[in-house]
């Protein structure tokens, strides 16, 4: 039975491996790859999935998980060798009810969808996008169909895809006591006048690169560990603890770049803290994209956007930029990186606004999953919402319906993990404050190993062996509540 | 049949394309990849390798190849389909002899002994690198022991992983007729005395980095398909024609990068005009890396060193470094460039005295294989032939046995392949000059589109159809020869 085990672990370490090369050859893809090369990288993207996927569905691990349910029950059932089967299970039996064919034929669909899409945003032609999009929600249909079984509802598989064990109707609870007081405190704040005109002008990139190295070094990245790269849409990736790769955007008219590092900085350090001793089993890896979320949200909102860690880092950055910010005090800096303000675009939008983006999306997948909105009925749907929501009108469908990438590339049910994470974010702090009483004082000193430590032990060793909710609750003491993320908005904007 | 064929053509698709993914990963560990990366690279490599080597070892391809049997003697031998089916024979025969788990042990030994040499070169420590040679070169036998059976000899079985189909006897006895002639060269030029003082000093990188793409803008890459990145030991690499990826090392204090990079610049076009229509398929790939490096020396010497090239392009190295080359002429820069010292370094080694460090490594790795020499020796060894050949005396392991990636990575069998492609290199710009006479006059105007095309259709577009030989001799008429070099070196040296 040991060998059983082993033998089990030998494929998982496979399909593991596998997945961190497509994550080299995806992070390549966006930063380094010769654009003509998509074709190449295509082909080799495709042949990767295809393997891992051959691999994990061989009949050989269906028989050896059924070897493996005594042993499995004989265990400490959050041991690692039981989580690892229990988990192995899980994602083997929503694995094998997926027909090779569709997941080639989503994999197409979606490469074929993507440059439609980049034109079709680019000319604000949501026509042209129409029948990709079509085609994209029929196929996860279709997949939503092999996998459905036991399911509450057709969501919950899109949404377990990115949120693993999550209902789509505990999602609804909270994005409901959410909904309510944001809109209060939108309407509160929408016309309180706060100038942030000088976060926007002259910042050459050179300078905002060095700043983004001096704040991730500060925050405790190591060079020979991490790398951060220039790229159009910033992420973070890499395959493991001592391979982390973060990337970033630098503006050359705004500061957003620095935000942004922050950002994703919290993702690499959620990679570079992964438990060692499981880093190439599945129960290792990340627990989910929500509590992903949390990680790069609480660097970038409570650390980044705190007064205690501007009162430290202001100075280095207004020697960075004298002309813009030799001026500016400190507290009008720190509003203005604070400014809520009701906009268009989801990935610009202030820590207030930025849920309503998220469930607007939400509610309309939820929708289309569900066939009570037509998807040529999309825009205007979108854009009632953003009126309703935030009180923007929408000028065309690129600022609109067209403005993320997830559609093109298949990925539904994606969207309200960025708000579970968020939430989830102001849950951890606390904890940590909890344990760590001084952690302000710490941020204002510039120090943050206590911090990274906390988050090592109580979050990122975790792996994937608990539900985001379990995780979560083994972290901070409770399941995701939406009350400490409004008191912390309310405290700080209101 | 035709079931079988496309059966087979689609394993080997896969086996191609994992082939591409692990030199896009081999690229980015040797120029972007976090320092400490290298364990999970190694444990990436491993799984790849393995993975692949499966694939193509798999039973079902035996009994493909068996079946086809029939359709490959009803094609012209000399058909894509006939070669395909040929080659798979051929490669799969060899492949089936070693075990998947030796494969992964070579591929993680190497990856593993990779950065101790690199510490052990900047140490001039061999003793700290000796355990992992040892393992290497352990490792090595034991696949030799698996496919020996039927070779001529040992050493036979390595050098067909990098010059197929070509027999370790051939190459002694063409080497046996360069080192006479080259010694006596050797001996005719080291005292004179040539000045080139000018070209090492102060070299800034960045107008250096200017240059190469200069250069390699003029010989005909383009950036959408191409990319040039720094790296401490140059090389090319990239999966395809439209992903081609070289690198050069822009020495601050010498003018060495403009050389290898046009050096490489000579591998990368083979790979950019691979036949596109093959480009998954076995034979589409390079023939062999003697035909490979026939491409590179062509580029490097027969082009960059040529006096009609320095005419052209001179002056636009002169009004770069002024300071430096303002003030030498043409006829003197260009004798400088072809300068032939004895030294201790290969890659730095003028063009008469490489082959003699070719020849020192082949003769060497020979005893290895043959168990002729201990490697702790191997020192001493290295340093009494550098004293024998060429007369210069090794201070250090650096400059001495440390100074070549390849034992660390595994590679032996390797180094001959360098002097058999710059023996090629003669003959085929000879063919060329003759199809186009006034080739020279291409170069001299800077125009290099008639040799890049010659170049395609003579010797990339057969990828690896043919034999290196048989290559050879259809892009020129003759299989290898020794004396058109050696009438070459004398033209220009003697």
């Amino acid at each position: 039975m040991a060998d059983a085990l082993e033998r089990l672990k030998e494929r998982l370490v496979e399909v593991v491996d596998l997945g961190k090369i497509a994550r080299i050859l995806s992070w390549d893809q966006q930063t380094k790859m010769p654009p003509a090369g998509t074709r190449h990288r295509a082909e080799q993207m495709a042949t990767l999935q295809r393997l891992a996927h051959e691999k994990f569905t061989d009949p050989e691990v269906g028989k050896l998980l059924d070897e493996l349910r005594s042993v499995e029950e004989s265990l400490d059932p959050d041991s690692d060798d039981a989580t690892t089967i229990r988990l192995a299970r899980r994602d083997y039996e929503k694995a094998v009810r997926v027909p090779s064919s569709l997941r080639a034929e989503i994999a197409h669909a979606a490469s074929a969808a993507n440059p439609v899409w980049r034109k079709a945003k680019a000319e604000s032609d949501f026509a042209s996008f129409l029948p990709y999009l079509e085609r994209n929600v029929e196929l996860k249909l279709r997949y939503v169909e092999c996998v459905a079984e036991g399911a509450d509802e057709r969501y919950d598989v899109l949404l377990d895809d990115y949120e693993p064990q999550t209902k789509t109707a505990e999602v609804r609870e909270v994005f409901a006591e959410l909904k309510p007081p944001i809109v209060e405190l939108i309407a509160e704040l929408r016309d309180r006048e706060i100038d942030d005109s000088f976060i926007h002008g002259d910042f050459p990139p050179d300078r905002q690169r060095a700043l983004s190295h001096e704040v991730v070094d500060l925050f405790g990245h190591r060079p020979d560990t991490w790398r951060i790269d220039p790229t159009e849409h910033p992420f973070a990736s890499g395959p493991g603890r001592d391979d982390v790769r973060i990337t970033t955007n630098y503006h050359p008219d705004r500061l957003e770049s620095l935000f942004s590092t922050m950002h994703e900085y919290g993702h690499g350090l959620y990679t570079h803290q992964q438990p060692q001793h499981l880093e190439r089993l599945p129960i290792g890896q990340a627990c989910s994209l929500g509590i992903h979320e949390s990680q790069s949200r609480l660097w970038e909102n409570l650390v980044g956007r705190s007064l205690p860690f501007w009162r430290f880092f202001y100075p280095r950055l207004q020697e960075t930029y004298p002309e813009q910010l030799g001026g500016i005090e400190l507290g009008v800096f720190h509003r203005a990186v604070n400014r809520v303000k009701p906009g268009l675009i989801r990935i610009q939008a202030d820590e207030v606004t930025y849920g309503m983006h998220v469930m607007l999306r939400f509610e309309l997948e939820q929708d289309i999953v569900e066939g009570r909105v037509e998807l040529r009925d999309l825009p205007q749907r979108w854009n009632e919402k953003m009126w309703d929501y935030l009180g923007v009108e929408v000028p065309d469908d690129a600022h609109g319906v067209l403005q993320d990438v997830h559609w093109s590339g298949g990925s539904i049910g994606y969207f309200s993990t960025y708000l579970l994470g968020t939430v989830a974010s102001v849950q951890i702090w606390e904890a940590a404050v909890r344990d760590i009483p001084d952690l302000s004082e710490h941020v204002g000193r510039g120090e943050f190993a206590a911090l990274r430590e906390w988050l090592g032990e109580h979050v990122h060793s975790l792996g994937r062996k608990f539900s985001p909710q379990e995780t979560l609750s083994r972290a901070t003491g409770s399941t995701l509540q939406a009350q400490p993320y409004l008191d912390h908005l309310r405290r700080t904007y209101g």
